[in-house]
């Protein structure tokens, strides 16, 4: 049956590029008001292609917002549910005068595609949309496949919890499958089990009724600069572990198979750097990739206070603000460390100061444990790997958070198998956004094969 | 002579305030361009008084910006020279919601004169300007009297050092009189004899090509804002103590007199702390009152880094920048400073981060030491005051710099003797500014003792 489906994907290239090339033209930014058309044509381009040519029941879901687009497959009796996600918008493209080709007029390079929307997320849908198409093509479909595909994943997902919530009973599924994310190595497809979890919060110090001459006052009355830097300069030790008591809680320890998965990388930290432009820095003790994807860490995102203006102006700050977020780890509770924080900051501020500190948003950690059922799935996950890419998966975890696999946890209580097929480097949300076509056909193949073994 | 002087005072007491009402009607408002017409009417209605009232040599000198006005009086020979300084320009009355009367409509309620430009600096200007008129109603004009009334000393006496240069003959003199401060208490007239110095400068830390993504790529790469955060709180000890290798270097011991001077103020340093809206906090060891007219002082003004928008950005920054101001004291040299802090951000910036100093202004500390003829001036300030006020002066220095102090010291080589007219409680730069009547008619007195003074 592998070859089978690669003989259709190769036989079929050209006319699989031009439909993702015809989704690719409709410029679905989601952020921008002037594109609804836009974002309406790619939900109709969608709802009209699973209908004519999967043979699947489709419509669109109205939000709020921009549409949903769900899709059902015909019903396979004994077999598993898969739920495959993904976005049909795209990042703004503003900045022309940086692409070397225009973004929304998808241009193929050698083994590249470039455009908008190649790799996040179009690529990506349409590589599960044609795995479908080809089994298919190639013999019938082997399980209960259902596609929800959302027009607001640039926008912050707003509207996707009411539909899952709303919707939950026929989204119902044994896995939650997505693609949009990046393999951790370059052409090394990867399988993320893990995202860390997120703590947002604001702290605003007060220390005068108003700024000061730091002439005539300087000297007398504290600096809310001066102090929010104190303060910011205490999270972290000469070692750059955190030190707010309780902060680690919970951290899950990095099991035996993950430290050979995590030597087996070779990752080159000095060429990270360099990709960067920065220097490797962080929690002493831990590697770069133990310390993003297995630590928890806090980082200031922004600081303001006082005069931020052209020149100079001699004043003692009355006030000072500044933007945090912690990224935490399975099995970490986010609602007991946002507690463990302001606790800190509570008792860390001087009594000369006042503190406002104010909660932004929780979000869990989540992880695929390989035990249980977890296993089973990694195991599947593996086969797909090895017959769409011919090479051993990397199983990784990941550093950022995904709004939907946190939603696939909460409304339909499925696990989610991220499967990247963006390249590390593909440029998202920047100028000249790319997609490597060989993870695009080779995913092709991943995915009819993933769905074949949900179907056994 | 002062009898006659303070009842000349008393019985024109209408008159003087009638006329001081119409220079505040004069909108001059210098940061403001559609005030020009304003200004220019200021600087006429101050030549055409000096001319038909005082019977002064008055013009216009222009600048590159708004005109100084320039008088002498008849020549006195045998006798000393004074020049006058003050300013006609006024800070904008933005937010006229919060004026309890109209900025520009001055308006007298018992003992208080409120609207903008009565403090600062119209007010104590007008006072020198009757004590003149005084005089040479009361008997004669004892002493070589020039004014310098500049109209840009709002928006930092741009063009005042060029005029000084170029008018540096005419305007030579033995000492030049200052009043554009504040009481150091309220209605406890007051000498300041030493300003402080200033240093400004601003750094900038760099830590990677640009920002990153707190969740992909947090732990890994240093974060700007922390690390500046770290320079900042290193700044101070946990004395509030300079750590700055140099920073005290050229501080002048407090003298005796200077130490029982201090103790006969009686400050209510929780007054202040109450009326700044703050809390006391500064260098350990040391009084409020030393350590902001004593005591060099190093304070961020202002930083900027990250995300400072709305909600939550979950990055790492790549970016901070922070503007920082020392005041220095006698007898500090503030190139020799600026290359101590320069040199400290130099050797306490990790590795890891780019940073740029960017050296701002650099303003030396002034004092009138009370020893030769300084001495003298203490005395002839003391009686003086004591004729205008029936009190003691009190001898203070202030924390602050007054750019025309810095140039009557490089361009005619004068001491400046500052004679404070305001009161603490006036709100300059406020909304509800306003002037106390007891320290204008006082302080019209008190000038006109002084001139004689220096007539003899």
């Amino acid at each position: 049956m592998d070859k089978k489906i690669k003989a259709f994907v190769e036989g079929s290239r050209k006319e699989i590029l031009d439909e993702l090339c015809g989704f690719l033209r409709l410029q679905s930014v989601s952020a921008d008001p002037s594109h609804a058309g836009d974002i309406r044509a790619a939900a109709d381009f969608l709802v009209n292609y699973g209908r004519e040519k999967l043979g699947f029941e489709t419509r669109i879901e109205e939000t709020g917002g921009h549409p949903c687009v769900i899709m059902h497959g015909p019903e396979v009796p004994g077999a598993g549910r898969l739920l495959i996600y993904g976005h049909y918008d795209v990042q703004p493209a503003e900045e022309p005068e940086l692409w070397k080709h225009p973004p929304f007029e998808p241009y193929v390079e050698g083994d590249v595609l470039h455009g908008r929307g190649t790799s996040d997320d179009k690529g990506q849908v349409w590589a599960w949309i044609t795995a479908v198409r080809a089994l298919k093509e190639c013999g019938g479909i082997p399980c209960n496949i259902s596609f929800i595909i959302e027009g607001e994943e640039e926008i912050g997902s707003r509207n996707l919890a009411a539909v899952l919530e709303r919707c939950a009973q026929e989204l119902a599924c044994e896995a939650a499958i997505v693609s949009d994310t990046s393999t951790a190595l370059k052409f090394r497809p990867t399988l993320h089990y893990a995202l860390r979890g997120l703590v947002t919060f604001e702290v605003s110090l007060r220390t005068g009724a108003a700024d000061v001459h730091s002439g005539v006052h300087g000297g007398v009355s504290p600096n809310a600069v001066c102090e929010m830097a104190s303060l910011i300069s205490r999270l972290h030790d000469d070692n750059y572990h955190v030190t707010v008591p309780g902060f680690y809680d919970g951290v899950r320890p990095i099991e035996d198979w993950e430290k050979k998965s995590l030597q087996d990388l070779n990752f080159d930290e000095a060429e990270y750097a360099a990709t960067l432009g920065t220097s490797m820095h962080g929690e002493q003790g831990f590697s770069a990739n133990e310390r993003r994807w297995f630590r928890p860490t806090l980082d200031c995102n922004g600081i303001s206070g006082g005069y931020e203006g052209a020149g100079s102006k001699t004043i003692v700050p009355a006030v000072c603000s500044a933007k945090f977020s912690a990224r935490l780890v399975a099995d970490q509770d986010p609602a007991h460390i946002m507690k463990c924080i302001r606790a800190w900051f509570e008792s860390n501020t001087p009594e000369y100061a006042e503190m406002t500190f104010t909660e932004g948003g929780l979000s869990k950690p989540y992880l695929l444990a390989r035990e249980g059922v977890g296993a089973e799935y990694f195991e599947r996950c593996r086969k797909a790997i090895e017959a769409g890419f011919g090479c051993e998966p990397l199983f990784c975890r990941n550093g950022g958070a995904i709004g939907s696999v946190a939603e696939f946890t909460r409304f339909l209580n499925a696990p989610t198998l991220l499967l990247a097929l963006g390249s590390p480097d593909d440029a998202i949300h920047a100028p000249n956004e790319k997609f490597e076509l060989r993870n695009f056909f080779n995913g092709i193949c991943m995915g009819a094969r993933l769905l074949q073994e949900f179907g056994r």
